[in-house]
């Protein structure tokens, strides 16, 4: 797959080398979690949300309701800017200065539109449900007429992204290496324990495939 | 400790028996996690961007490079939009519509300046150090001249806040518990592996309380 297009808007210009513009690598990170966080414009004022997302391809896909002041603002906007970052360890260096984390963050600028065909719609709330625990979609009660109402769902289609990926030790400067300061990474990772059961289940029901595979992953 | 004050700007209108804005809840997820995102306007564009932070009672501390383009563009606006989101679990309903997450988030809206003095900079570095292994700065080499005048640091005085939490179960419709399908919670939490000791260590140097603590917690 090719690079996304480099402009000032997501060129990477703090640590160049730890930048990535090739959409496999942004699309990886991309599929590792469901949960981004997103800038939009209300008053003049930038304002940043966490939300989940799905990803078809190009485009992600977002869904709240009716009146959610985000996305009646980004669909105004007509545009995005989402990330998502992976936290993946602490890189504690002998010195205050190179502390630092290691990481995988991605950056999307894109544009936004409303998705408002019944049968599209359907196909991105499928997305988003299967971001979350791949295959689930399967073992879920469709949405139905009412509640596909209830719900807008966006579309925002990549225009440019970039990566930034930090995944290394500590680099301390040479002078500093001989101080009597320990020095290291400190692994960090997410987790998932044990489903737990809505206690309202009619006895039989097991606990689907999709959630077995998603937990011992 | 009191409430934040609610305006338009912090107010949770969907979901809000999910917020809360008391100082000590906020506060307690701010100190959970050192990685926050950050909205700012750059060319008329709503950016977010990841970064860690420090927390000094109501004032947040960042920082970066001289001439990195948040910090700056920051400066400018003169104040800021903060998110802190701590992931808890998937929530897993029977229908697609009532599929959800258990989460605590944060979100700040503040007043920005510039950190200048120096022993103030020392300090809000010290802070940032502190908030990511508590205790740590006692463990490291402190910065010099240089390293301090190659640092912006950013203080975000926390003009109002608010929390949105979720913490329970699965809620489905009356009508759908009888249907044979699983639902339930997948818990999700941030774990700390084994601390990778840097290998131009000199021989003798042991891991810090602060990072066995930390660890440990």
């Amino acid at each position: 797959m090719p690079d996304y297009r480099i402009s000032d808007l997501n060129k990477v210009t703090r640590g160049p080398k730890r930048a990535a513009y090739d959409q496999e690598q942004i699309h990886g990170i991309l599929d590792d979690t469901f949960l981004c966080h997103i800038a939009y414009t209300w008053q003049g004022q930038a304002i940043v949300i966490p939300t989940a997302y799905g990803r078809d391809g190009d485009k992600l896909y977002i869904h709240g309701s009716l009146k959610n002041r985000m996305m009646t603002c980004l669909l105004e906007a007509g545009k995005a800017c989402v990330s998502v970052t992976r936290l993946d360890g602490l890189v504690l260096a002998r010195s205050a200065f190179h502390h630092s984390a290691n990481y995988r963050s991605v950056n999307i600028f894109g544009s936004v539109r409303a998705v408002e065909d019944d049968t599209e719609k359907m196909h991105a709330l499928r997305y988003i449900i299967n971001h979350m625990v791949p295959d689930h979609w399967a073992h879920v009660r469709q949405p139905n007429d009412k509640e596909l109402r209830a719900t807008l769902v966006l579309e925002i289609s990549i225009d440019t992204a970039s990566a930034k990926i930090r995944a290394e030790g500590v680099i301390d400067d040479k002078e500093d290496h001989q101080l009597p300061l320990w020095a290291g990474v400190i692994p960090v990772a997410e987790v998932t324990g044990t489903p737990i059961s809505d206690p309202l289940l009619p006895p039989g029901i097991e606990i689907p495939r999709s959630v077995e595979q998603y937990v011992n992953r």
